[in-house]
């Protein structure tokens, strides 16, 4: 591992998570060493790009053997706190947010959802197949005394994101994933992701019109 | 709009459709002028990253003013033909793949689901809240050519996501979104995105462990 003052660059650590999941599959599957360019081909990622992240975990690189699996993940693992379990709550029981709540994915990697809100009369007070039972949004607070959690996801129609945004913050949750459609602020000192699957479409679709103009 | 002969980045092409996202709200609101450093802020960028990817559109830049909204983002929209529609089948209609044929801002941003497929026979022959039929995997082939989509969107089970990429890829798809849980083959001619939503909380979850540790 490397020693606490080395400064891995935020672009690294998005990527180490990206490679830590086929080097999870070739665990699985008992295979010992990887190459950086199978593991490149694997992520769409440059090869050089690879041994130059993998170089923070330099010592499990053989110059023309390649990584030893087991070891490069138990590093990864540390760096990125993986290894640990973290407990997150979910603002929006629609489609997406019972999707991400059912996502037996996130909970293998460590991410347990142990409150649901809604902001829908009609869900609150429902049980979801988790086993979790939908509560206000104004009950964000209390919830978060209660129980703890240190991430909130928003799954909320965009009229509702800033408000869910705004309760979770002062609940004192320092990061957010935000799924809806709507930007939330980011205030100082909490970390605010915002998903949005339409610019993986308008990537994908610029690149199907190069294609097709060659 | 640059020349045909001018190459724009992939990553900048990634980045521009995350700065049109807030150029869209201002546009509405009526703002006619926008600073490199507003937008930025809005996507969590740096100001010269902006303006070093804005430069492609540098007409529309004036030092100390800023960029016209309008027509920075119809340059945008051209780049990224995001001035057309595109037709996109769903594979997989649980949870997720019913969030994404409902996701309105999606259709509103010219992706139109026009297919839904699904293994399960529970699932098949049911009608959608959007109006679409589910119709079994194995009719993939025979709606590709009757409907014609260009984009194919996974949301199956793990298990039946290869089997759905290569049913979709064989009937001629060259693009596929995945948002399952297994991480499918490209092949050669063919564009795949992953999308797993667990890479994002790693990501948030390493920059919580950091700032707890200051």
């Amino acid at each position: 591992m490397p020693s606490k003052e080395t400064k891995i660059p935020d672009a690294t650590i998005g990527r180490i998570a990206l490679y830590s999941r086929p080097l999870e599959k070739f665990l699985e599957q008992g295979t010992e060493l990887i190459s950086s360019e199978r593991l490149a081909a694997l992520c769409n990622v440059n090869p050089a790009q690879v041994r130059k992240d993998l170089s923070y975990f330099g010592e499990f690189g053989v110059r023309g053997i390649g990584y030893n699996v087991r070891d490069l993940l138990t590093e990864i693992r540390k760096i990125l706190v993986s290894d640990r379990e973290w407990k997150l709550a979910i603002a929006g029981v629609g489609n997406m947010g019972r999707a991400l709540v059912e996502n037996v994915n996130l909970l293998k990697r460590g991410y347990r959802f142990v409150a649901a809100f809604d902001s829908d009369p009609k869900r609150i007070g429902k049980k979801l197949p988790s086993g979790l039972t939908v509560q206000p949004l104004t009950a964000i607070g209390p919830s978060k005394e209660e129980l703890g959690f240190e991430i909130g996801v928003i799954t909320t129609g965009p009229s509702y994101a800033q408000a869910a945004a705004d309760m979770l913050i002062r609940s004192g949750v320092r990061a957010i994933l935000n799924f809806s459609a709507f930007q939330v602020r980011q205030p100082e000192g909490c970390l605010v992701e915002n998903v949005d699957f339409s610019i993986k479409l308008d990537d994908l679709a610029y690149h199907l019109s190069s294609i097709s103009e060659q």
